[in-house]
C-alpha cells in the first residue's frame, strides 16, 4: 500500500490485543473488564465516575456502566475492516489508555515484552498495513525501563512509543524520567502523549455523573490533562535539555494551540520567574518548542480547533487520526461509516482544501515522512 | 468620546474601589490584602498556592506572596491614564475576581449596593469614558440577589453583571440560578463571565509552586475553569431555557472555540444521552449557541487563538479587553506601555488586518453596540 502517493495514514487508532485484555478481566479495581448477566459484550470500566456504580451495575435496570468491549477492541479483521471501510492505508496502532501504568513492579516489563511482542506480530501479518508504538513499563525499575526501550526499537515496525502523563508517578516534569527521555530521542523514537487520567472529579460539579454522561471528563477533562502535562514539561526546561526529543500530542495538542499565547503571556508576566533569570533573551517560547519538537494529531472534530492547531504548529506536523475503536456510531451500523473518520476528514477539508497538497500531507504524507513508514513494509 | 466613529473599547479592565480594598484588609483567609514590613506596596493575596507561604512571608529574605497592590487596582486616576496612554476611548470596568463570593451572607446585599454605588459614581464622573459590570451578592438570600438585580439594572452606567464560576455555590448549571439568569435576561443585562477559583492545586505536581510561580494556575485553570462553567451550563440547558441570556466569556471562552468539536463529538457518541433523547434532532449544538448567545472578549495573546475564536463565534461577537491591572510589565516602566495592551491589539490586526472592518469591531464598535456603549453618555 505504500506505493500509494497518496496515502491516507490513522496515528491515533488503538488496540487491546488478547493478552491485555486478560489482565484487565483479571482486575477488580478500575481500570478492567467484566461480564455482567445479560449483556452481549463485557464491559470496559476506566473512569473513576463509572467505577462509583459498579456495586449496583445490572440490578433493577440500572444502565450498565463503561462501554462494551465489542470486537472492535481486539481483533485485527476488525481494525483492517475500519480501515478498508474507511480508505484508510496505514494505521500506526497503539495500545489504549492506561497501559501498564497499573501493573505491580515485579511484573511490568515481561508484561511490556510480551505486549510489544504482540503489536508486532500483528504488524507482520499485515505487511504495509500496520505501524505501532510500543508500551512502556513505567513501573518497572529505571534498569529495566531503559532495556525496555532497547528491545522496542529492535522491533521491525515500532515508531515510537505512547506515554501517558503520570510518567514515574510524579508527571511528565520528573527529573528521573530525563533518562527515559534522552533514550527515546537518541533511538528516534517518537513519544505519543496520551490522556487518560482526566481532572479530579469534584470539577464536573454535583450533576455530571447522573446527567452529563461521559462528554466532560472526555470532552474537556482528557485535552486539558494533555495541555497541563505538556505544559510542565515546557517549564521544566525538558524540551531545551533533549533537544532531539520529539512528541505527538493526543487531540491536536489538548488546548495548547488555543493557549500558547496566554501560556506565553503569563510566563513573561510572573514575578518569580523574571527573579529567577527564567525569561531573558535565550528562552525558546512554547510556539518555537511547537514548531520545533512538537507534532499535533488532527482528532480535533471541527475545522476551526484545526486551523489553530496547523497555525500553531505548521501543516508539516499535523498528522490524520481517529480514535478508532472508541466513540463508535451509537445510532448507525458499527460495521459502516464512524463520525471520528467523517468529522476529523471533513475538517482537514475545510481548513485545507479538498485535493490540496496541504490535505494530503496531514491525511498521510507527513506520517509518512515524520514516523518513516515506508522503511521495512 | 464616543463621537469617535472608531472607538477602541476595553470590556476587560478591573477595579478594586477603596470600600472593597478595605473588606479584604481585614480578612485573614484568602482572598486578603495584607502589608509587610519593608515592601513599599501592600500585597494581595488570592491564590490557595500563595496562602501556604503566607506564615513564612518576610522572613529571612523569603519572596513576598501574591502580588503588589499597586495604585492601578484602585486609583480612578491611573484607570484614566492607563487608557490614555494605550488610546482607549471607553472602558468597562468591572469588580476583580473573588468579588463578593466570600462575604457573610448578612452583608452580601448591603456591600453589593456600596460596591456597585462606588462603580456607578466613578463612570458619572468621567462622561462617555466609562461604563461597568454589577457585582451581585451570590451569597444573599434570593430574594435580595433579585432585589439587587432590580437595582444595578437602574444605575445609568451599567450594562451587565460581573459572574464567576460558583453561582451559589454549586457551580452554573444549578437550577436555583435560572430566576437569577431570568431577570438578567429580562433586563437586557449581559453576563460577563470570568474565572477566579481554577483547579485543584494537585494537577500542577509538586514542582509548580516552588518552581512555576503562577504560570499555570493562571495560564491554565482560569481558561480550563471557565470552559468547564459554561460547558455544564450547556449540557443543563440553561441557554435553551433562558434564550435571551447573553454571556460574555473571558479570555476568549476559555478553551471553548477550541474545544468545540471534541464537545460536540462526545455529546454525539454518549451512550447515556442518546439513552435520554438528549441528542434529537431538535438539540441546538454548541457552536449554535457560540454564534447566538455567547460573546467572547479577546484577551488571548496570540492570533492563532483570536482567529479560533473569530472563526467559533463571528467576528461580530468578539470585543476587546486588557485585563488592567492585572499582568503589569515587569522590566519597563509601568506608567508606559503594557504588553496586554499591545499583544492583544496585535493579535486583532494580525487576524483581522490593520484598520479593517473587522479590526475595528472587535477594538470597540462590537462593544458600543453590544453593550449600547452610545447611550446617556
Amino acid at each position: 500500500m505504500t506505493s500509494n502517493p497518496f496515502p491516507v495514514v490513522d496515528i491515533h487508532t488503538h488496540m487491546y490485543p488478547p493478552e491485555y485484555v486478560k489482565i484487565l478481566e483479571n482486575r477488580s479495581d478500575i481500570p478492567l473488564i467484566r461480564r455482567f448477566a445479560g449483556a452481549k459484550d463485557p464491559r470496559y470500566i476506566i473512569l473513576p465516575a463509572e467505577a462509583e456504580s459498579l456495586d449496583k451495575a445490572g440490578e433493577d435496570g440500572a444502565p450498565l456502566p463503561g462501554r462494551p468491549v465489542t470486537s472492535h477492541y481486539s481483533s485485527l479483521q476488525q481494525k483492517i475492516h475500519f480501515m478498508d471501510t474507511h480508505r484508510i492505508d496505514i494505521s500506526v496502532i497503539s495500545l489504549a489508555n492506561p497501559w501498564l501504568d497499573f501493573v505491580a513492579t515485579s511484573e511490568a516489563a515481561s508484561t511490556a515484552v510480551s505486549v510489544n511482542e504482540e503489536f508486532e506480530s500483528m504488524c507482520a501479518s499485515q505487511p504495509g498495513r500496520l505501524y505501532f508504538f510500543a508500551t512502556l513499563p513505567l513501573t518497572a525499575p529505571q534498569g529495566e525501563l531503559l532495556s525496555a526501550i532497547d528491545f522496542v526499537k529492535g522491533l521491525k515496525h515500532c515508531r515510537g512509543v505512547i506515554l501517558g502523563t503520570s510518567g514515574l508517578g510524579k508527571g511528565l516534569d520528573d527529573p528521573e524520567l530525563i533518562p527515559v527521555f534522552k533514550a527515546l530521542a537518541k533511538n528516534g523514537l517518537t513519544i505519543f502523549l496520551h490522556p487518560h487520567y482526566g481532572l479530579p472529579s469534584e470539577v464536573w460539579g454535583p450533576r455530571a455523573t447522573a446527567e452529563y454522561g461521559h462528554v466532560l471528563p472526555l470532552a474537556l477533562g482528557f485535552p486539558l490533562e494533555t495541555t497541563i502535562a505538556v505544559a510542565r514539561m515546557y517549564l521544566a526546561g525538558v524540551f531545551d535539555e533533549v533537544p532531539d526529543l520529539r512528541m505527538l500530542l493526543a487531540h491536536s495538542g489538548g488546548t495548547l494551540p488555543f493557549l500558547a499565547g496566554r501560556i506565553e503571556s503569563c510566563i513573561v508576566h510572573d514575578g518569580h520567574l523574571v527573579r529567577e533569570g527564567k525569561v531573558g533573551s535565550g528562552r525558546r517560547t512554547v510556539w518555537q518548542v511547537l514548531k520545533e519538537q512538537i507534532y499535533l494529531d488532527a482528532v480535533i472534530y471541527s475545522e476551526v480547533g484545526l486551523k489553530a492547531a496547523i497555525d500553531a504548529s505548521g501543516v508539516d506536523r499535523l498528522m490524520f487520526g481517529t480514535d478508532h475503536p472508541f466513540f463508535p456510531p451509537l445510532t448507525s451500523d458499527e460495521q459502516g461509516e464512524w463520525e471520528s473518520m467523517t468529522w476529523n476528514k471533513t475538517a482537514v477539508e475545510k481548513a485545507l482544501g479538498e485535493g490540496s497538497e496541504g490535505t494530503k500531507a496531514v491525511m498521510g504524507g507527513n506520517a509518512v515522512k515524520i514516523l518513516r513508514l515506508s522503511e521495512d513494509a
